[in-house]
């Protein structure tokens, strides 16, 4: 038996139940959890507001472990291994984009915010060995975003001035950290004084408050526009972004927290020739690309706090607060 | 002196007027002008509806002609041929967008609609063998434009579903042209029955009138969706076109006669992965390309109907009615 979070749909709540420990199947590993993270989708589906939302559901996309069991199909090397989670399972054929039958790993399969967590091999990585089991568990999924809007979809080149939206979240700061690692001088928004302070220690050179009047012209005077902006937020601010984006320019869009856009200048765009690009997750040639970036040059994700696992619904509500800056992680065993 | 078609602030109407032939500079020519056609762009301007309007303005950015007069740069050869003009202007360096001097042919600079026309020799190609002159100065600004559109930006390859909105406006139709010859299935959407059987008639694989409801679930349903949608008209017709473009699908977007996107659904831009791409007019290398594809493919623009120079403001008339199926071409010199 083990210990897992459980949502059920009667209270919204997450509940620290036993279940059975998975059985696994030819294709797949077991694997003993030693950290999780949360992500904003863990957040969204306690509020009930996701698509297609099934209960009981064992949420969390992001963890690190050790291997304990493995099916008959699967290399023995791996049994005993330190690994991570590839979060996407079937992405299908079209490298574009996934396919219909696309799920994210945590609702409606059992997810990392449990003892155990069964997956199929081929989503089994060798843990960064610069690493530790925290920053393991901490990064698949932000990374994996990151690294597919940064660099597949925006194209991003050493020199490029880029823009992250939302300083603080996990997939803005490991945007950030590659499009540095890449060459690009990086700017960032945010809606918090502390946010943007402690994204000038990590080394970022530049941000505005976006909260703020005239914080577009502000960074188009400082900067003279973006090559590349990587957005999550949408709304009123989205217009703005296309005006200090540079002509020829790309904004790669992975979320829209705030919603539609009111009234896209349309003009502009096409005028300005720029590229809009949506974004979401990423297959695994996108995950196993990112992971030897990430060993090449030594990536490592920030860490905004670390909860024991009997208190993760307390890594829950400090998530739905928007107040980390950095991964929300949860130590599962020691 | 030579007559030439006048733009005067006071009037906003066209008068024929009697001016100097342009004194050409050493790295120019002089065209005597055979055809001139007419653009969307032309009409904007008379209606005072276009950035930077300076009068006295003639207009026209489409035509071909014979060199008639050649700088002291300009090689001999060109002397006495048949060429068509590339309307782009001091494009710049940057492939991507064109510069902040960028112009296009007539307004500010002197355009087609006169009895000469001095352009840089960099703007002069040979006339394609297999057009008339009035076919030659009619493709110029639609194909260019449709080309960097269709190839350029969207990549349209063999098997592609295409889907072009506003059918019968000179770059719509220079679009399905070449998307046809790039061996994609093209469709279309109008707002009349009309145009939609001329298209049928041209070969085209389907269409919608875009004013009826349903017509979106209608093409989804006869189509599965679109690889590639080429898209002018912008407004809320937009969001529909994100609908029925396939997962990683690309949007290009050259104008927004019906302006902004009310309420722009950007997460289903981001989850379908979908790129919207601007686009507009083209530079040399894409001038260069275009016109070797069309002598390749024997491609021929539509041509809508043929004016006497001396009833321009007739043909300006037509063109502001939306009434045409192709371009709409003046014959200045038999």
């Amino acid at each position: 038996m083990m210990k897992a979070f459980v949502l059920r749909k009667e209270t919204s709540e997450l509940q620290l139940e036993t279940l059975q420990i998975p059985v696994i199947g030819d294709n797949d590993v077991l694997i003993k959890m030693k950290s999780a993270a949360l992500n904003r989708r863990d957040v969204w589906i306690c509020k009930g507001k996701y698509a297609k939302i099934e209960y009981p559901a064992v949420l969390g996309s992001d963890g690190s472990g050790i291997v304990e069991k493995i099916g008959n199909n699967v290399s023995k090397e791996w049994l005993g291994q330190e690994v991570v989670i590839h979060p996407s399972l079937n992405w299908g054929e079209n490298p574009s984009a996934q396919s219909k039958n696309y799920s994210i790993l945590g609702m409606p399969t059992q997810g990392t915010l449990a003892e155990y967590c069964a997956v199929p091999a081929e989503n089994i990585f060798p843990k960064p060995v610069h690493l530790s089991f925290d920053e393991a568990g901490a990064f698949p999924l932000a990374y994996l975003t990151a690294y597919r809007a940064v660099v597949r979809q925006a194209n991003v080149l050493p020199g490029h001035k880029v823009l992250i939206t939302g300083i603080g979240g996990g997939v803005a700061l490991a945007a950030f950290d590659i499009a540095r690692a890449l060459g690009a001088r990086v700017y960032a928004t945010t809606s918090s004084d502390d946010k943007l302070l402690k994204f000038g220690l990590l080394g970022g050179n530049g941000g505005a408050i976006y909260t703020t009047d005239n914080w577009d012209s502000d960074v188009m005077m400082a900067t003279n526009g973006f090559d590349v902006i990587i957005d999550s937020a949408g709304g009123p601010n989205f217009n703005k972004l296309t005006n200090i984006t540079v002509p020829g320019g790309t904004i790669a869009v992975y979320g829209a927290t705030v919603g539609a856009v009111p009234e896209l200048n349309l003009h502009r765009i096409f005028w300005k020739q720029l590229k809009i690009i949506g974004s979401t997750m990423g297959n695994t040639d996108d995950f196993r690309d990112m992971l030897a970036f990430m060993n090449t040059h030594k990536l490592r994700p920030v860490i905004d706090s670390v909860f024991t696992f009997e208190n993760t619904p307390n890594a829950f509500t400090r998530m739905a607060a928007s107040e980390q800056f950095g991964k929300i992680v949860v130590r599962i065993s020691e």
